[in-house]
């Protein structure tokens, strides 16, 4: 898994147990075809349970071991997948792929598992906007798949919410260790635990750990106050950052199902905690964390989610933390919304100079009222780079020392500054840098600053120029507005999809650097020194993680407000970002009217392969104008199209009442992504798209296209004419691929854009133009 | 001076120049006769203007260098003495000595300057207490000699406050550097600064650093809102000692005599400050500091509070903290209040061992939610005397250590280890120690706790017992009720006083040790580590300064109640300490029922030479059945009676008014002390007292004498029959001392305790016999 970045903190036994695999037996998740179920048998658990102890009989001739059957199931599934989970030998999987119903099966697998000024960045207090007309979610629950909850954080507390829960919940608030039912509430309406999975995949395991959906690792309780958290007075991290926390959907329900173990995070409880919220009633469904390795066909959440999205069920989840490269996305799944991280316009802590001159810099120095003030500032050329631990600790523990920016010979070098300096106990310290790395993922363990390249020079001039130069820092101070924002981050996954690269990932972009949500108080958040450890109750988080209940937390509101539209409807509306009215540029804007960048390549502005559609606009989602609507068949159209076998489409459906009569690449998705290779013979991809007007009344669009470089793209026809709410057209788009952008696999990047007559809406769809 | 100790964090350059006095000018505080001042002045600035005037002509003759009269005057005073400060030459002090008028004159000299649960251990919170009585001070006014005040502290804010200062108030809000006028209100209504005497000392200094009445010391912030702070929710340290804070006078009003600065603290400014706060019409003067070296008629504290004693006003002064050897204490002035300081029963944090034994300890480890769980413990023969940096570092960085009691050896030896850990980064530790200085003045630096050596025996029996054994540190733990308490500070100063010992000081004992009050933001008050300073709006502070504002807060509720009363008959009622109903000690008791212990001989009681009549008890003080009343004329037949000079006794009151027409050994003080030498031929010390009856009507009272050791005490009468209220009655004691006691140079204790015949009333006074 990649590094989880708060985590790495503490030497955390998280995921300590490999998964288990042997010759003899390993976890099975097996689908079956529902439609064989033996009429004898009342419930898919009997037969299922009747399948394993079948595999006794037929087994024990080739294996004469004790066997307990019981012991083999490990979940019957009826809603996110049909089928189960069993451990089972090569034997018995082999006796298991000849019996009548059987799907398909595959091992269990593990996932990656990928905060609050960020509801004011996406202008959600605005009084017209999405949070009043949806009533804060009132009406809404979302269920969220993580490691679990802290009933006790301020942000689980039920003040303020309807003292009634939705008559379509269905959930319970399972009891466990330290964990008991009257913790849930009207916010928190709903808890519970799978690990099954977990435990059949590590024999050795004796005992879980916190054996209840009580939270001992922090995401979930971050994810969960972050989609839906009460509003709490004073939340900061130490002193960073304060202000009034609440989640997007500040009066949306939570039902957590905990699925993440500090033993494990396996396909097998994914699948089960997924199962049991469709169950339940949920509306959302928030799950950041995914499957990099796995087809769509074996991948439990493309299954579960696939499940949710025909009953009306909205998931969204994290595109991955292993950017910025290209193709490093998971959660490619055409049916879901897969969130990119963003970063905010944020920063804390100022460096001020004897001279008088206040620079912004960075710092999240945990210890409140830190004094750093009036020391002499030091850069001597034997000391700036800040690497001698003896030169650092000897001579200057009575000063503040200017280190200087190493970035160039490397990277990484201002971690070992900040690490050194720790272990050192300088009284205060200055380095320069700019790597979005340390500023969305880094960790201060002293009383330090940092600052842009940009200022270094004044301070490197008024520390010579001076012959007693001084300076102070100060800490706890929190800047918004910061400039350009929001910005790709660098870590998030870039699509296109391995598995899956024929639509275009991921769909959106949200906050997901430094959120400030809920933690939990057992595990430190914070480091003093390189010995005192510091625990809070909000936390900043920074991955994809943190950006997926952003979205998950929108399409709550959305579907408050909207009801009746389906998770494409609310997907297609979520991704509405605004363009400038003379869409003059391919880019969504940032903060200063110039197309968002990417973080990893600061001079470059961020693909739709990087941010999807852009950054979330939770008030634009409201009212989109148009949307593009998909339906179960339209995506399993698709899967026909792309040859996936009968049995391949029959695990993710779990139902052979979809047919493959019309196989169609055109999935009605509200962005093109045209894929080549050098075999490719066609030069020109044809793409079909049918909009919905969701305006008021009659309307008129006109279509604009931004040229992706290397391409001819054309629209036909270009203007739509609607005459009445909900009216449905189609448009054709032709992308004619030159030759130059073959010859240099190129990845060119355009728009299509719909703009009303008249009217303030203005419908975008990316281009992507990609080799495959 | 004494360290001071919360001060000792930082490298403060508080007296950082030494007193300035050469051949040449010296500042000298002359005091005149009013009686010779010339009708033609109007005022006495004019007399003593034209006074140093004269000196010109007439040492011009001799000294021909360039002379400014104007920069001679330093202050003038009318109030708290007659006379001035100016800077002279040894030849003009000489010309001065011969002008009519002049009474006496002696060189500046150098003050040292000696927190809130402590009202809920005085019982200030009980429904029928001295605070309801009092209305909370409302209306009296307390003047506090200090550092200045913070004024933006919420302690100094008026919430709450009648709108509407007292009639009596004459004085004003000075505005100066950081400090305007808009910052007084109905709670701090006076705020003034006096540094002329540190300029005119220090030639060298050519700007004051704050010259306002805004405290850079912290000590003033402290005292004053001890004393009078209003109520503040959520104070404390660092999570410590949480609750509301309060001073001990809560609604009374505070005006602020900024007198300590970095350059100095000097009599001649003390006095101005003292002088102004009589003119100003305070009720009370709260002064945290006291001359070391001075006799009476040179004690600026003792000429300034006779000064505001004759018009009724309160002063409470600090003993000192250079106890606790016998002989140390300061401010030891009749006509006073003298304050000792005791400890207060409350402790911090808790050690949990691995096997769930909780052990309560002490530390106050400064970081928030500081995390140190279920560590392994260890303790090795190599390791355990902590004083190796090599081994604690490079073994112990992954567990607690405990370190062995080494004080036998060396007392300090936990200072030590302290620092060392500190230093080194482990990530916790378990000291031994019962030592006080360490827990009424120690610091901590490092996430370890400190428990005693009582504790030791269970820690150590499961580190060795148990393979693997672990533990876990939690601070930010308050806890109350801690047994025994009070205990006499081993700091506080002893009577009996070196230049006046004849009275029995100090007079009461009042919380000195861990006083959480107001504190400034701009100066650390904790330590991380060895480089991260922390500042707080509430700081711990330990000292008799700290004592001395409970009792000024006391006296002042008890002006409220008692409007009428002499500050001697205030004084006497704050010294009634409740003795037991069968009056079986000669000691008051602490919370176990036991005599009050002495933290500096732990197995011993405190005797009245380091407690007085024992800890402050606010609501006996309320009603104290009977008091001894004193007159100005009667500090003057004592005076008078130890020979004083005319002149002496003239520089302490001011005024020939006074005579010395019955000079008597017997001031009416509620206690004894008889000091005898080798060269005594009286064995018999005979003393007279005359109490008065502030009970409701008739009462008897009867006489019980707890002896003291090799003495024999007998009273006369022995019944005092009252027939009303405010009747006066006399009564002789003779303190027989026997040989032994002359042979061994022995100090005895006992006590006489009048006792009310059916009624709840015991007037209790303590006996010394001491060696002079």
């Amino acid at each position: 898994m990649k590094p989880n970045f708060v985590f790495s903190l503490l030497i955390t036994p998280l995921f300590l147990l490999t998964l288990h695999s042997n010759a003899n037996t390993a976890t099975y998740i097996i689908h079956m075809n529902k439609s064989f179920s033996p009429k004898v048998f009342t419930t898919h658990h009997e037969w299922f349970k009747s399948t394993i102890n079948s595999l006794k009989s037929k087994t024990l001739l080739r294996d004469d071991h004790d066997y307990q059957s019981h012991k083999k199931l490990v979940y019957t599934y009826d809603n996110a997948m049909y089928g189960f989970s069993a451990v089972l030998s090569s034997n018995e999987l082999e006796t298991l792929n000849n019996i009548d119903g059987f799907v398909a099966a595959y091992q269990d697998r593990t996932a990656t598992i990928d905060t609050t000024h960020t509801f004011e960045f996406l202008s959600l207090d605005s009084p017209s906007g999405l949070w009043h007309a949806s009533n804060f979610g009132d009406d809404i629950i979302v269920g969220v798949i993580d490691s679990g909850v802290w009933p006790e954080s301020q942000s689980f507390k039920d003040h303020g919410m309807t003292k009634k829960i939705p008559n379509k919940w269905k959930g319970t608030c399972e009891s466990g260790q330290e964990f008991n039912t009257s913790m849930c509430n009207f916010k928190l309406i709903g808890a519970r635990y799978f690990n099954k999975g977990v435990i059949a995949s590590n024999p050795n395991v004796t005992s879980i750990y916190m054996n209840s959906a009580r939270d001992i690792v922090g995401h979930g309780t971050h994810t969960s106050s972050t989609v839906a958290g009460n509003y709490v007075n004073g939340a900061s991290y130490f002193g960073y950052a304060k202000g009034v926390a609440r989640g997007i959907a500040p009066k949306a329900r939570l039902a957590m199902y905990k699925v993440i173990w500090e033993e494990g995070l396996l396909a097998s409880d994914v699948l089960a905690g997924m199962d049991q919220a469709i169950i339940d009633g949920v509306d959302v469904i928030s799950i950041s964390m995914g499957f990099d390795d796995a087809p769509l066909y074996e991948d439990p959440i493309a299954i579960a989610s696939f499940a949710a999205m025909e009953k009306g069920i909205v998931v969204s989840s994290s595109a991955g933390n292993a950017g910025p490269d290209l193709g490093t996305l998971h959660n490619g799944i055409p049916w879901l919304i897969t969130v990119a991280a963003g970063t905010i316009d944020r920063t804390f802590g100022t460096l001020v100079l004897g001279n008088g001159q206040n620079i912004i810099g960075w710092t999240l120095f945990p210890s409140n009222a830190t004094i750093v003030e009036n020391l002499p500032l030091v850069h001597k050329h034997t000391l700036s780079s800040c690497n001698s631990m003896k030169l650092l600790s000897q001579l200057y523990k009575q000063a503040i020392i200017l280190c200087d920016d190493d970035s160039i010979s490397n990277p990484r070098s201002v971690f070992d500054q900040i690490n050194l300096v720790a272990e050192t106990g300088v009284l205060g310290a200055i380095f320069v840098s700019d790597n979005p790395d340390l500023i969305d993922l880094g960790n201060v363990y002293s009383p330090i600053i940092v600052i842009k390249p940009k200022d270094a020079q004044s301070v490197l001039k008024y520390a010579k120029s001076n012959k007693n130069p001084t300076a102070s820092i100060k800490f706890q101070q929190t800047f918004v507005g910061i400039n350009p924002a929001p910005a790709a981050a660098h870590y998030s996954s870039r699509g296109p999809s391995h598995y899956f690269p024929w639509i275009l990932k991921p769909d959106i972009m949200a906050p997901g650097s430094r959120v400030l949500a809920a933690y939990i108080p057992t595990k430190p958040s914070a480091r003093i020194g390189t010995n005192v450890f510091l625990s809070n109750d909000y936390n900043f988080m920074s991955g994809t993680s943190m950006a997926c209940p952003h979205a998950s937390g929108v399409a709550a509101l959305l579907k408050s407000t909207h009801p009746k539209w389906s998770a494409a409807a609310i997907r297609s509306a979520l991704k509405n970002r605004p363009c400038t009215p003379l869409v003059t540029t391919a880019n969504p804007m940032d903060n200063t009217q110039n197309p968002i960048r990417d973080n990893a390549y600061p001079s470059q502005y961020a693909s739709p392969l990087a941010i999807g559609a852009g950054e979330i606009d939770p008030n634009r989602a409201m009212n989109p104008g148009l949307i593009y609507d998909a339906t179960p068949q339209d995506y399993v159209n698709l899967l026909c199209a792309l040859k996936y076998t009968k049995t391949q489409i029959l695990t993710i459906t779990r139902s052979s009442s979809y047919d493959c009569e019309n196989p169609s690449f055109d999935l009605n998705y509200p962005s093109f992504i045209a894929l080549y290779s050098n075999k490719t013979t066609s030069m020109v991809h044809k793409f079909k798209r049918t909009v919905t007007n969701v305006g008021n009344g009659a309307a008129t669009y006109k279509a604009k296209v931004i040229q992706p470089k290397g391409c001819v793209v054309t629209v036909s026809p270009d203007i739509l004419d609607f005459s009445y709410r909900n009216e449905k057209q189609s448009y054709y788009i032709n992308i004619n691929i030159k030759y130059v952008v073959y010859k240099k696999k190129r990845v060119s990047f355009g728009d299509l854009v719909w703009i009303e007559d008249g009217g303030t809406h203005t419908v975008r769809s990316p281009i992507v133009v990609a080799p495959r």
